[in-house]
């Protein structure tokens, strides 16, 4: 046995089942190790940026770590970026990266570069292995630390020769380490605190996606504390039948009118709220100075333990039919196209359960009401604000759930970044629909240069901003990369080509002028690769989300 | 003045005029700033590596600096692969890259990260500017940095304070610092080594495309040595009247053949030779071990001192046709398309003093015996081997040179890397021509993994490899941005296209199943911008190359 087929195994003893790809040379053993192992998926992306993605919102549907093949230093610069988002959502992702042979690289070969460097600058836990008989270890050791803390960014680097020298066997992941958990005296100050009138929890994390969710309902009810959740998280629950959690803004002066007056803020499972960016004249956080911060516990902490001993402090009141979004399906919109009504149209047409990536940026705040009405749906949201999280997480979103239809709400230039992952989406014929909002520029740019005080735009920033002279032709690209698209006229338009979309099998399309395009992936086939991973696990409360509102 | 204004006037006042960007909220402030200066060159990209390829390209064919604007750490993860190109082919870049206000770097906005540890993992000079104050003077050390040794990365962090807080004034880059000399004792010693029958001297930087090259020419013929050139470097002449010079080859085994036997290896400009990666059984480096290594000149040092030294030492023979390619223009090929008859039917139908950017990976070898035949031209390799380095490249070579035909040779898996470049092209007007070599797979990799042992190909190592399932379509993907394509059926159909890609206004086109696929760049128009560059510097032997070969 040498060091990949170690390696392989040992991914496999430790229960990693799905492997998202872009391989150099670095990397040929291992690949050839995989050939082995049918049961591993492999998944074939252009670009690594669509590679980080996928693992990143495969990890959101699933809570299971994804392995990726990476090439070397500059391969692992252009995953950076979705890593970058992966670690803001605690996704795990276990990134495996070749080397030269360690031999080598003391000569000035092409490719050789600072792997440690950049993997370091996103990684949460990096090593280099030393020899073929350490990959093993190595291997178990860095899924572990991809599961640990509720989600980390483990890099191993393989330097070439200890993929093909000899290796003596497998290891076997150690389970994650239990999480860090406040004291029982921070818990009864955080319950203190909670009882003040106008008190708020914030929280993140599994309590936005799985019964935690109903707990964290109970328990504020009970002391009659408000219920919050951040702006942009990993993964929440949105539509009919979800618990009723209020949403943060992402403006900070709408944060700040939100936050007014709290006489404490108790934290679990998040930060300290921020600003996306900081802005002349306005403060970097929104609470209020006169509110208590209480840091119960942050999100790599033990969040089902905390939630469950500030119950045990402040009681769990029964939830009611008012504790959970009702049923309020939009009619169907007609007319021209605005965003407002497309969140109406998809809330009308798509079924239970759906997998919303949002990376719709300014276009998400105009859908968002809309989809709010329609049928219990989970949503991706762009943790780290970096752009092009969109396409790839919603490859990953497919690949972990087969059974439940995919959306992407995508801004035009944002969906630029990764617009590769379009064909993976074909090449595995994913159940993914993408709505293309063309607003034919960066709408967020140009209000963000007013928000930082810069009114007046001349010639060489408003070529800053628009995506335009030529504009992106979407339904071309999307062919191109296999994937068959309709441009959109009007809202006549768009509902029958997302009906057709949420029918097996369905069409793509977009729109023309009206700042909307649709896109659908190809239909799913009986062609299944073997080892095709399962939805979700057997006993993970994640892919079906929070459904317990239904029956509360 | 705020700090923002301040960095504009100083990369003015510093000769700084081109600036590829894919700016975010965090560099608002300088974009607002360079809307009062139409005098520097704005161009947009549509994701950041195709900003560092183009900064890349258009250093090596003038050797001057451009800028770059880059969104704060995951955006400058994107610019990581080309900024590893651009630093292999010593190109001279200047980064500047925005982040979050210092106050607000303490608490955990989204896009918070290692700004610094991924800029440094690839940067020769990296600094974050302390204040307002420090801008001018921080950016105009930048410009010197990245015009030292004979071009270097350097990164300027802007935290977003830094833009919008009051500045005093400008600042101008001093010259570079005079680079590092070998001793005389070191010149006579390479010189007695050049004397011995067989000796090599291997020349790199601006030896392979300016004046430099006839000296070295005269200095080997001189004293019989033979002049050899490494496969990858940033720039190099070749066709009718470029100087003679012997090229390495990508295989190590070939390399161990070309250098054999050589008594002596006299390197200017140039690092030891390496295997592009290790392979198991074969030797890291091609040198024979019975060959004496001179390393007299490292890249970043005085290579045309030195050259003048040994030339002093050794005496300078008089050159004749024999030392130069002499014209040879094949015929236009007939028939089925191959990729040696590519060649020759680009050699046959391009103008003079074309640019080709060859990042035809496997492809490259079968077309280059055809185009050593054309008229002289320059080519750009792909130094860092990190793939998606052509298309950007090319807009930056094209922006350089706008009275020059640009010619990308392209993979279609490399291709699929950094293909928002098409848009920046089509948007520029660049006179950008592009043959993408559509084989539907990384067939270098098909080779490495047989170089590294591994024969027996599985199905997930297939996967790994294809681009296949679904093919993809890239005269949709060139429409889609913008750019006209055409796909060829036989060379006759190539013919007819590359012929009116020549002449203005130019077609765009594409093969079917015969691997190649040819797309062009919109015509260019009488619309420019203000302030566009010229060609090149007026005093400068880099645009118009070596073409002593003329008139030796």
């Amino acid at each position: 046995m040498n060091g990949a087929e170690s390696l392989v195994q040992t991914l496999l003893a430790s229960g990693v089942r799905v492997c998202f790809a872009n391989p150099g040379t670095s990397e040929m053993h291992f690949v050839a190790a995989l050939d082995g192992h049918p049961e591993m998926r492999c998944i074939l992306c252009l670009f690594e940026g669509g590679v980080s993605g996928a693992a990143d919102g495969y990890y959101r549907m699933t809570e299971e770590v994804a392995a990726t093949i990476l090439h070397l230093a500059p391969g692992f610069g252009n995953a950076f970026a979705n890593l970058h988002n992966a670690r803001k959502a605690q996704s795990g992702v276990l990134n495996i990266m070749g080397d030269h042979a360690d031999y080598h690289l003391r000569f000035e070969a092409p490719l050789k570069g600072d792997t440690l460097g950049v993997a370091q600058a996103v990684s949460h836990w990096t090593r280099i292995s030393a020899s073929a008989g350490k990959v093993a270890g190595d291997a178990a050791e860095a899924v572990q630390a991809a599961r640990a803390k509720g989600g980390q960014i483990a890099t191993l680097i393989l330097p070439a020769n200890t993929a093909w020298e000899k290796a003596s066997g497998h290891a076997v992941a150690a389970p994650a380490p239990v999480p860090q958990r406040p004291s029982q005296a921070e818990v009864a100050a955080a319950a203190k605190a909670l009882r003040q009138p106008g008190a708020i929890l914030m929280i993140d994390g599994p309590a936005l996606w799985s019964d935690l969710g109903l707990l964290a309902r109970r328990l504020t009810k009970a002391c009659g504390a408000r219920l919050m959740q951040p702006y942009f998280v990993s993964r929440f629950r949105r539509g009919a039948g979800a618990v009723k959690i209020e949403r943060m803004a992402y403006r900070i002066e709408d944060n700040l009118r939100l936050l007014a007056g709290a006489p404490s803020l108790v934290l679990c499972g998040t930060a300290r709220p921020a600003g996306f960016f900081a802005y002349p004249g306005l403060p970097s956080t929104p609470d209020d100075p006169d509110t208590r911060l209480v840091e119960l516990c942050a999100r790599e902490m033990d969040i089902a333990w905390t939630l469950q001993a500030l119950a045990e402090e402040l009681g769990e009141a029964k939830l009611t039919p008012d504790d959970f979004v009702q049923p309020d399906r939009p009619a169907l919109p007609e007319g021209p196209v605005t965003m407002a009504k497309v969140g109406e149209a998809i809330a009308a047409l798509m079924p239970e359960d759906v997998v919303i990536v949002d990376e719709g940026i300014t276009a998400s705040a105009h859908v968002a009401p809309g989809l709010q009405r329609g049928p219990g749906h989970d949503v991706l949201t762009i943790t780290g604000g970096s752009i092009g999280f969109g396409l790839p997480n919603a490859v990953g979103a497919a690949v972990a759930c087969p059974n439940r239809k995919v959306v992407v709400l995508e801004g035009d230039g944002s969906g630029m970044y990764t617009l590769q992952s379009l064909w993976t989406m074909a090449r595995e014929r994913l159940d993914v629909t993408t709505v293309v909002f063309a607003n034919r520029g960066y709408q967020i740019l140009r209000e963000e240069m007013a928000a930082m005080g810069v009114n007046a735009v001349g010639r060489n920033a408003q070529r800053m901003f628009d995506v335009e002279g030529p504009s992106l032709d979407w339904v071309a690209l999307a062919r191109g990369h296999g994937v068959e698209a309709r441009r959109i006229a009007d809202m006549a338009g768009f509902n029958a080509a997302f009906a057709e979309a949420m029918a097996q099998p369905g069409p793509r399309l977009e729109t023309g002028r009206q700042v909307l395009r649709l896109i659908r992936g190809a239909p799913p086939t009986a062609i299944r690769q073997p080892g095709s991973a399962p939805c979700c696990r057997a006993a993970s409360p994640g892919c079906r989300g929070n459904s317990g509102g239904a029956s509360p």
